[in-house]
């Protein structure tokens, strides 16, 4: 939305075309604080607030812009559009092309200059979610024969365009491949720039770098370099081939992003629906509906087996018109029991915090939780029956009592069942190789739905 | 658990007690290796481990070891204990120290020198989930008159001792208060390392600095830090006090770690369970049974509902056998598309992508989503009612053509109520100040249970 603090100021400067107060105010502030105050004015405008001020701040505006502003920008292109590419960080723009119609893709390709198109093309062969498709080519790196006041010097000429010069990359002389290409310099270690500062000024890099290499691999899946990140306080990691060549770094920020967009999508599969690309209102009615419409069919076709155990066993129920008016409540209990534990073991088996080898102790422990939950709802739903149920619904105090038993046994049993539904499961699922997120609340309360009309059958039919 | 890797040639070391190869394996490899190398050994042999190294070393490693052992340590204090203090983070060190009985806590804050004792008890008092219980005060700073080149030699002197020498803070000259105390130096601007290493070496701090501060103050919460972190890419952020004095930074590390806890919270709540303090091993069965049973027990409470309701309409539903078994079948469908459209509105208003003021545009969205979900289910249980119906439940041919009207009708109005519930109640819980991720999916199940027999009940009575 226009920023309420510079949206009036701005205007003014636009209407008036002051183009050296549309460049101070561009260069001066934050560029997440410039793209917040702009992103909703129309391309052609944001062109002309941006595009007064050095080709490095705009592209820097640019990256905070969001992605469908930025595609109508690239849409209505501007001659800078080149060099404002060439100056993006190398995944960031991998990206964005990535979301560009081909044919526009292509009109910007041939605007930028051959190193560039070439990075662009390398990083766009990379699958989404890997991370490949996350790492950025532009990391800070050193020959290790320098001593530590050179390599400073050398940095110097790298740091404005890089995307992290904290970390140093110390890489191998180029070698030629049996092929006649070139193949990526071997990382022989790595080096922060702390270090470099606190080094007596002639020591070797290569006696300062730490070759106790922690690195990636390009197919690795985003979720690990999250949890590399996150295990090691890195503020980057190094991206390698299988020969040891480099190739990339994954930065904070991105994993930073990845652990909110991983965090979205968890929640959505937990809901039964498929996780979205985009934003809520980014994904477009068609996208959104599809990932709802998919689970919501599957789930009703597998709730189905519910109206055939219903026909079987529904005589049994209908011994007492209560017994019928209390099937939502116990049936709820078990979803709501099972959804609990599915959604604990799957996060979980997610943070590796548990894995398919410890299932006794895992289901141990939610055997003895289940009889734990379960009784005192048990207990909870004698009470309620004896007490709270409407005089209608029975005929005799002997029935009261009979379904006051049933209530008790029956939510105590569907509440046990559903906790161990909800526990086994996903790690099943896992041990088969399965995605155990498939496990979602309402698949889960679906399952236990089955099990708990053939529990309250059963259990109706010892006390009536 | 004990490395793979190292297992044997560790348990060699440790039994021959060989001094030197404990030292190289602790000073060598990354300090969360050899923690995770070492983290099931009794406390004191990873004292006998990690105690040959100095004690930089010693408070790194330390660090990375999971609490529990932490505590365990410290119970078992060795002599260097103090130092070792000295040496963590020290947003760490508080984190810990809170968490130790008071008597241990007590006992270590006298081995620690004063100043670091002030630190301590400055972050003792911050609240459990705001940036001032995040924050660490081991910042590098400069006073604004120095030289580019005068900057680096003063950080090459605080570099071993702070967090982070990527982002310096320039501060003012300390100021007396009223009280005689001293307030904390007036953050002024802050640099990069990147900047001051490619600035002129004659350039002054006081000129190189950004004053386009973005601050936290000590009482946000850590969804704020997490949320200006992602959002500007920085490494680290300043946190001021009212008068704009500094007080400390939160680091991006950290807030990988908030943002890891809080997508487990999110998912917790989602399933109505209270979020866990700690892993679901960790977490002890009490703590994790009342997270369980308190939210069974109000959605049981709840779910009492449907009982009244039930005995209200039953009448309505008992006119054919087939009704009732079709029964969970209806529910489960407004539960199923209420928990999607919660989930996702929950998840949108928590991102800041959607807020109350836009419930127009969201509604609209959810009530064509609604319509869109809804058809095709509908249609898909026309046919299923026509033609997977048993046998034995119903009597006639016009029996069945009417119980085919009743459930097309009954899930199509079931689901698009399930979706607009789901709408409608996280925006309704967020404007009137409540969390909206108190709509879980179990609540959301509920709730729209107690409609869907009210819409069925109806339907029937309609068609039959």
């Amino acid at each position: 939305m226009p920023h309420a603090l510079f949206g009036p100021e701005l205007r003014d400067m636009i209407d008036t075309r002051d183009e050296a107060g549309l460049r101070a105010f561009c260069e001066s502030m934050h560029p997440a604080t410039v793209a917040e105050a702009i992103d909703e004015f129309p391309p052609n405008q944001i062109w002309d607030v941006i595009g007064q001020s050095d080709i490095r701040t705009q592209a820097s505006i640019f990256e905070y812009l969001p992605v469908g502003r930025q595609v109508e920008m690239l849409e209505a292109a501007r001659p800078q559009v080149g060099r404002l590419i060439e100056k993006m960080s190398h995944d960031d723009r991998a990206d964005l092309l990535r979301k560009l119609p081909s044919r526009v893709a292509e009109r910007l390709l041939r605007m930028v200059d051959e190193a560039d198109r070439k990075d662009i093309s390398a990083l766009f062969t990379y699958t989404e979610g890997t991370v490949g498709a996350l790492m950025t080519t532009d990391y800070a790196w050193l020959p290790p024969t320098l001593t530590a006041a050179e390599a400073v010097d050398q940095l110097r000429t790298q740091a404005p365009d890089k995307e992290t010069i904290y970390y140093i990359y110390v890489l191998d002389e180029a070698t030629r491949r049996s092929d006649g290409g070139v193949a990526p310099r071997r990382l022989l270690g790595v080096l922060s720039l702390r270090d470099l500062i606190l080094a007596p000024r002639f020591t070797l890099v290569r006696d300062l770098m730490e070759t106790d290499l922690i690195t990636l691999k390009i197919d690795d899946s985003r979720e690990k370099a999250a949890e590399l990140l996150a295990r090691y306080d890195f503020i980057a990691v190094a991206v390698a081939d299988d020969a040891g060549g480099m190739v990339g770094i994954v930065t904070h920020d991105d994993v930073i992003d990845v652990l909110r967009e991983e965090a979205t999508e968890d929640l959505q599969r937990q809901a039964g629906v498929s996780p979205l690309a985009g934003g809520y209102l980014d994904a477009s009615f068609r996208q959104v509906w599809q990932s709802r419409i998919k689970w919501l069919a599957i789930l009703f076709c597998l709730q189905m087996v519910t109206v055939y155990v219903m026909a079987k066993y529904e005589d049994k129920l209908q011994i007492s018109k209560a017994l019928v008016a209390c099937l939502p409540l116990v049936l709820s209990v078990g979803g709501n029991a099972g959804s609990q534990a599915a959604t604990l073991i799957v996060r979980a088996l997610a943070l590796n915090e548990v894995h398919p080898g410890m299932w006794v102790r895992v289901l141990g422990r939610e055997v003895f939780m289940g009889i734990a939950l379960a009784s005192p709802l048990g207990i909870l739903a004698l009470f309620r029956t004896y007490f709270l149920t409407p005089v209608g619904l029975y005929e005799s105090s002997g029935e009261l009592l009979s379904l006051t038993w049933v209530l008790g046994a029956a939510v105590t049993l569907t509440c046990l069942w559903g906790t161990l539904l909800g526990c086994v499961l996903p790690l099943f699922f896992r041990r088969l190789g399965f995605d155990p997120a498939l496990i979602s609340s309402p698949a889960i309360a679906t399952l236990s739905d089955v099990s708990g009309i053939i529990i309250f059958a059963y259990v109706a039919a010892v006390f009536f």
